[in-house]
């Protein structure tokens, strides 16, 4: 029977109680809004731990004041139904003033380079947030564990590189991106996609897919691979690109020749609707 | 037999043994050149807890740039004596590049008027590198129980304040400030002290007892107090004031009336060193 609790002290209970008991504990980190690529993390958790907590919290530490805190999509009964099905034992879905108390003012930072481009250059507050959250996350549950999807590329090497600088005893485990059928990376955000824009929206992973071709027939040069990809968008109107970026996949540093692994990063505005889409290419 | 070490994973693995044996695990963390103030803390913990933690490790991340860390006296072979004498457990040694290896980038930061204050003011990064290099030890250790010297108040509060925010599961103990038969408040700076200067520096811990009698006679205004300690300072040469400040004891927000519980807390430069005293008026 899974549970579903909203308080910090009711899920530390059950997360330490397991624990006692010699049950390894899995965490998969969510905003809710779950889809395929949710469940495919609480599957591989599913399957590597004998406790497994998904936490359903729209962090509003990682949203900046103009971005969509306000507007992001939420469904728990949905949610809830999804996680049962996936073998969850517990969700934790606190309110923001449970994880935010009144005069909360403490703040995970991750400086410099995994941070400086990407998204921490046009959401400047965001991986703080992110940071922070994880932190308190990890503190609660003290999962074994944690499992974190690759489309948030830079999200999962900003984490890493915080459990190693802090000496957290977790492991972040990262999954592949999970497409739809015609290669749109799954998102909550999706829902805000109008059918047009949807269709506009497929440009980002066909890019993506068309740049990795590029790579592979011998192209080395990153400039070459992002004019690509930039024309690729030009005809589309509903199109405002925010980023393309190579960059080693761990660090997030900027590479000009590409040699053996380059994550290529973009986001891109559909319309109202700011989506990122990666991939790995290998040489 | 007490161990010492200077490596994360050894003693992370440890505590952890320990843990894992059902044994409740105690953390002193120093800068060593311990010192009677030091052994309180240790012999307080030996008492309450099964397996006993000293870290012994001056923090480059609190010091600033024109601050003492290059000179700030160290003597590893005297301080393990001392905590073999007490009974440890265990001491943590590590070198600075064990802590923060190359690249070393995450920070942990308490903001709003815990820090904005006191010694926060002087030493913009003094309690970011202090929060940074707890919650690394707090993950590195995991004890049930930490113990903090009230000598150093500011501190005290800012790293209650951070694992209350950041949801950690430790008990921050705070113990009484011990001082010299004549008043002085021990501290490793001490040393620095000619014997003019030692004379000059027990101004700081009788100004703040004449501060506690001013109030129990009946004072009220943190100004009049102020002025009163100010006053103590005015012939004395060698001294040059950093702050006089009259505070809540747990959120360092600042006083004009003194009621309930007040830290008197101040720090004065004698000669090049700087110290800190404080005492709480309860009214």
């Amino acid at each position: 029977m899974m549970q579903l609790v909203r308080k910090i002290d009711e899920i530390k209970a059950a997360a330490r109680g397991a624990a006692r008991e010699g049950k390894s504990v899995g965490l998969v980190p969510t905003m809710g809004y779950l889809h395929e690529g949710h469940i495919s993390l609480m599957k591989k958790a599913r399957a590597e731990n004998d406790f497994l907590a998904v936490s359903i919290f729209v962090n509003p530490t990682q949203f900046g004041p103009s971005e969509d805190l306000d507007s992001y999509p939420r469904d728990l009964e949905r949610d809830l139904r999804l996680c049962e099905e996936a073998g969850v034992n517990i969700v934790f879905a606190p309110e923001s003033s449970e994880m935010y108390p009144e005069g909360y003012s403490t703040y995970v930072t991750v400086e410099g380079g995994v941070t400086a481009g990407l998204c921490g250059k046009s959401r400047p507050i965001h991986f703080r947030g992110v940071a922070t959250v994880v932190t308190k996350l990890f503190n609660i549950v003290r999962p074994e564990r944690a499992y974190f999807g690759q489309k948030d590329a830079q999200q999962v090497a900003v984490i890493k590189k915080m459990v190693r600088d802090t000496n957290q005893d977790v492991q972040v485990i990262a999954c592949p991106i999970v497409r739809e059928a015609d290669g749109l990376a799954l998102s909550s955000r999706n829902t805000y996609l109008s059918p047009s824009e949807r269709q506009d929206a497929l440009t980002l992973s066909s890019s993506l897919f068309g740049a990795v071709g590029l790579i592979s027939s011998g192209e080395k040069s990153a400039a070459a691979v992002r004019g690509y990809i930039e024309s690729r968008f030009a005809g589309i109107e509903s199109a405002s690109i925010d980023y393309i970026e190579i960059v080693d996949p761990d660090t997030m540093e900027p590479l000009s020749l590409i040699s053996n692994r380059a994550l290529i990063a973009i986001a891109v505005k559909i319309g109202k609707t700011r989506l990122i889409d990666n991939i790995v290419a290998e040489v």
